[in-house]
């Protein structure tokens, strides 16, 4: 391990501290930002705090020599560039953006894999990347990689517990609360939402936002209302059944793929929609929700805008806070939506 | 116009010969690589190779210049990032490879505006790169734009009518066959196919492989069989009744969206998959034929090799020859084909 008491050509990095301290660079992190945080004993701080010093060490200071030192790149990681329509559009934003200030972007596609994301931030890192855009096809929390700390970088559509890290999400909140709008404001007292099975932000979000719609309309929140299944097309066409026994005469689904499951389904039980049923997604996932029958209104992902809020947050073209920015959900009205039928759709069943 | 009789520091362009003689880099390339085409007078050929040899230019030799002066960078030039899924399987495809051989892809998505394409082009030269891939979204004719010319590029998923132009596209024909065949080798021999309304390569080579594919297996070819829609959902949807008209017991779709619409339409006639009649797709778009109900037996699109078998051209790793390559469409086989119903679909028909 090299340590130097003499003044560096160049500054000291986090990587470095954190190796003379024998710790991580997240934890440096937390001790120079100040971060109370209670993984982090007295005895660790104490040595953070020393190397911090013995280095020369100050936070950010990395990220402001590559500003004068770096290329005209922005590097943005991907996780599933070929397996979904998501990281396309969060392509997009960003080098609509980047463009916009004369960077080009310099694109790693990982599908999850652990060693070409070592690879792809290195290979970043060696053409001096003004930064780099770390993006998850999917919102989530995320770790983050070791390398990582060597560049200035973003977050996006994940977000990390770690002081001072910047980060760019959807709002699922105010997403969910746009999806139940959609069904309130037809006049429909008795909205069922089918959450997904599987633990995420946008569960919990979406969620919240739903419940938070209701209330808005002076709904009580009925929890058998509330059912779970798997976020795909099979998920949605097996809650039919269990969703008609509640009698509710609209549903807001977490996603398009199972809204389309559930239309099959519906359509097999003789339920028509919107006369019998209103039905909204989440996602806005283009070729699925436009061309279902009859076309899904949805509430889109800003997957585009996430790209794009990033760039500008990389490149201080922003007065944001670091932290975690949230970005809204749009609704998309098509025609899956209409008024409450006079009867619930238990009345139309097949027998 | 600057003209130079003295040796270069560099070599001369296509695009300085194309100036001096005022004509397109096309045609100097058709003339320098002596390829007949009538659309070039005796004149203009003449005033070529006299730019040609006052100039000094020699085909390709800017392309072996730029393989010792380049990066190593790939520009990968892309149409449509963010409206299909294909783009990230070329990405992906061509990403793997690039990265084998020690390469960085320099990725730009133009959605198809012109501005935005020559701004990727000219950013992409500054940077140097080893080469670009010039690809779309869908299998089409392309022309080439002016700037590419002074890059060593290969055309993924289109092609060009220009001689000594490298290319690698889907075999339309192959995959037509296999999609056929999928059906034929249950015994079927009543198999209608639903083609595209739009003009296509695709379109041409599907229903070559189609009739190739009957051939095979001893069917005449009945144009009674052959309808065409629009190649979406709602174009299936809306094809059902003179599907069912046809007396079809099999019926290969153009596409996997195609299938997806045309599986509606049979529920609301009562005719079921595959007991009533079999249905094979083409695409292979994981997020609409995994998980229509029965899951679609379909073709896929061979995106990811696309990609990688044009890296591996641009860098002179294969012998091909120069001209196009066709890489085949393997069949993937799910839920929708059976044997023949003794009675064909008509007899099912709601009235």
């Amino acid at each position: 391990m090299k340590e130097r008491d003499t003044p560096a050509r160049r500054p000291t990095t986090i990587r470095e501290v954190a190796e003379a301290a024998g710790v991580s660079p997240t934890t440096v992190s937390l001790v120079a930002n100040r971060k109370e945080d209670a993984r982090i004993s007295a005895e660790t701080r104490r040595r953070v705090r020393e190397a911090i010093e013995r280095l020369g060490y100050r936070p950010n200071a990395l990220a402001k020599t590559l500003v004068s030192g770096s290329s005209r790149f922005i590097g943005l990681i991907a996780d599933a560039i070929a397996t979904t329509p998501f990281a396309g559009q969060i392509i997009h934003g960003a080098q609509d953006e980047a463009w916009k200030h004369g960077y080009a972007l310099l694109i790693a596609n990982t599908e999850g894999n652990e060693q070409l994301e070592r690879d792809a931030i290195s290979m970043m890192l060696e053409h001096k990347v003004r930064g780099i855009l770390y993006s998850t096809w999917f919102h989530r929390a995320s770790e983050i990689p070791e390398s990582l700390w060597e560049a200035d970088f973003v977050l996006v559509n994940c977000f990390a517990e770690v002081a001072g890290v910047r980060a760019v999400v959807p709002d699922e909140v105010q997403g969910g609360r746009a999806a139940t709008e959609l069904l309130a404001r037809q006049g429909h007292t008795r909205i069922a939402f089918i959450n997904a099975t599987t633990p995420a932000p946008a569960k919990d979000g979406r969620l919240a936002g739903y419940r938070a719609a209701l209330d808005d309309a002076g709904l009580a929140f009925d929890p058998t209302f509330t059912l779970e299944a798997y976020p795909d097309q099979e998920g949605g066409y097996g809650a039919v059944s269990e969703l008609l026994d509640t009698g509710a005469t609209a549903v807001y689904c977490y996603n398009d793929r199972m809204a389309a499951g559930l239309y099959d389904g519906l359509r097999e039980h003789g339920v028509s929609v919107p006369g019998d049923l209103s039905v909204v997604g989440f996602d806005n996932q283009e070729v699925i929700a436009a061309h279902v029958r009859p076309p899904l209104s949805t509430v889109a992902l800003p997957h585009y805008d996430l790209g794009a809020v990033a760039v500008r947050r990389l490149l201080g073209l922003d007065d944001s806070e670091d932290g975690v920015i949230k970005v809204s959900c749009p609704a998309v009205e098509r025609e899956s939506v209409g008024p409450p039928a006079s009867a619930g759709p238990a009345l139309h069943r097949r027998p």
